[in-house]
């Protein structure tokens, strides 16, 4: 069956033009109007009863909250609102920012939020339309990288390469993704052979540096960071002490968005697949949306492991 | 005289719903008509026939029309968009992202457009709303840092350090923003008895990573780096020989935005204002939509040096 997204990708217009034509042709210019027409009749279009009902509603924007200090995040929020835009326009739907819950939402079919904490529950349960939120959201549909299956991949990582003594780099805040990074590192078991060591710090190169520099690495440590800027500090510091990263220490990072690519050596790191994020956010938002219908699911991609140049094999 | 906007604020609603109380109350809850009146009331607005006019024809949203390749700009595009936003949404407006000319745009009242190229222009020219551009559009209304006065003040600091053998790194793209910064340079003319080389380059720390390590380097070398990812290679390069950074080399990047606080010594660098340059589209662009007037008018914001550890005051 013809859909209206096929007369509008035809017609070179999105939905909601087509969407008007169909159901307020008083608000569109005439050439706009014959170039739809034109592609009704050329594809054979019939309106259902159902689909104006539908269409008359829509508005087919969609609102973008990011609650992220933009200093924190920068790196990859530029890549996330880029992918999730194209994917919406893609189907026929704008995207449109806001930066706070407490703006006055109107004329959008749903929303994606990105940056959410625990104290935004009240205010986005208060929202009566179609949320999606990027991180683990228990009350929400979410959609999050599988955080824990991503240090368990590094961990694994290091001990393959023959490090002796694990250290894992964790972030001292109070927040699931937190939580399962660290729960993800205490799941593969440390070989009773090697030691293990555990540090939790802000999530800031130059407070992994400070405090590589003030503690005293045994050879062949490994370390698993929370994130790469914590893994870019603890590289700062072993060129402060002159130790060679891969071989003396190895290091695995997290997030691998920008950070791994700038640092002096190419950080191996567990990247995090924003595309694929970015696509299962809009999929889902879209599809609570048609049903009317919204799925309390939370959605976890896998990461994978990116080989950079601060972990390798090491000799038998 | 009491605005619309006054309005809004003190109902905490979107200057476009006042309009709709005031034009399409239908169109309304009546919970929310209730709030608009009340404020109405106590403010004493009175309905200006002008005013409604405007009102009615506007949609109190402008399209953000986002061309450059996203992993080329990360650390900018965040922020910049990030305080556009925030600009637009303290009058009323709402920002609709896109990423390419050939949308369908409707619904928006104006355009701001970052990351045109020379081939956007016939693009640009169809388009029937108001535009401003960041970075130098000679056709359109434009917002640009002052990129010569940068490179000017980068050099004019490293003369003062005491360098004594200045390089230009400069970038090997064909865009307005890349001769200014490298006419900067030329700008401020370089004493006799120092000495003067100029390179260019893809924008990339690699590519100037592997430069630097291919030459030899004279004592007293002050490196002027038309980007921070420029400056970040040459910093590298300067750990691989073994060269002391700020004392044997210095080193002045160009943006100042995110990569220089990364970096494992804080980047002296040309800070770009982009919170200024947000706030200077969104003026322009909302008095050349409330005027139906748009001026062809290129301006220019100030850089400032900000001072980091890669450049210091030697001894004499």
């Amino acid at each position: 069956m013809v859909s209206i997204a096929d007369v509008a990708k035809k017609a070179h217009v999105s939905k909601m033009t087509v969407s008007r034509v169909l159901n307020h042709p008083e608000q569109v210019s005439t050439e706009i109007s014959d170039t739809v027409q034109r592609a009704i009749n050329e594809l054979g279009y019939v309106q259902q009863r159902a689909g104006r009902a539908l269409a008359t509603s829509r508005t087919y924007t969609i609102a973008f909250v990011m609650l992220d200090e933009v200093s924190n995040v920068d790196p990859y929020f530029g890549q996330l609102i880029t992918y999730v835009s194209d994917f919406l326009y893609q189907e026929g739907y704008n995207l449109e920012l806001h930066r706070s819950l407490d703006d006055h939402f109107h004329d959008i079919d749903g929303i994606l939020v990105s940056g959410a904490r625990a104290t935004d529950k009240a205010k986005l349960n208060a929202l009566t339309f179609p949320i999606v939120a990027y991180g683990n959201q228990s009350e929400f549909a979410s959609v999050d990288v599988d955080n824990k299956l991503g240090t368990m991949l590094a961990k694994q990582h290091l001990i393959m390469c023959g490090y002796q003594h694990l250290i894992y780099l964790g972030i001292d805040l109070n927040e699931q993704f937190v939580v399962e990074r660290l729960n993800g590192f205490k799941a593969i078991e440390t070989p009773d052979y090697m030691t293990e060591t555990i540090y939790q710090l802000p999530n800031s190169d130059k407070e992994a540096r400070q405090l590589f520099n003030s503690i005293t690495l045994p050879p062949l440590t490994g370390v698993v960071a929370a994130s790469d800027r914590l893994a870019l500090g603890t590289l700062y510091s072993c060129y402060d002490k002159r130790l060679a990263v891969p071989n003396d220490v190895g290091i695995v990072g997290f997030d691998g968005i920008f950070i791994n690519h700038l640092s002096p050596l190419d950080l191996t790191t567990i990247g995090q697949p924003l595309q694929k994020i970015a696509q299962k956010m809009v999929q889902t938002l879209l599809s609570a949306i048609s049903s009317n219908h919204q799925n309390i699911r939370q959605s976890v991609i896998p990461p994978t492991l990116l080989q950079g140049e601060t972990t390798t094999k090491l000799a038998d």
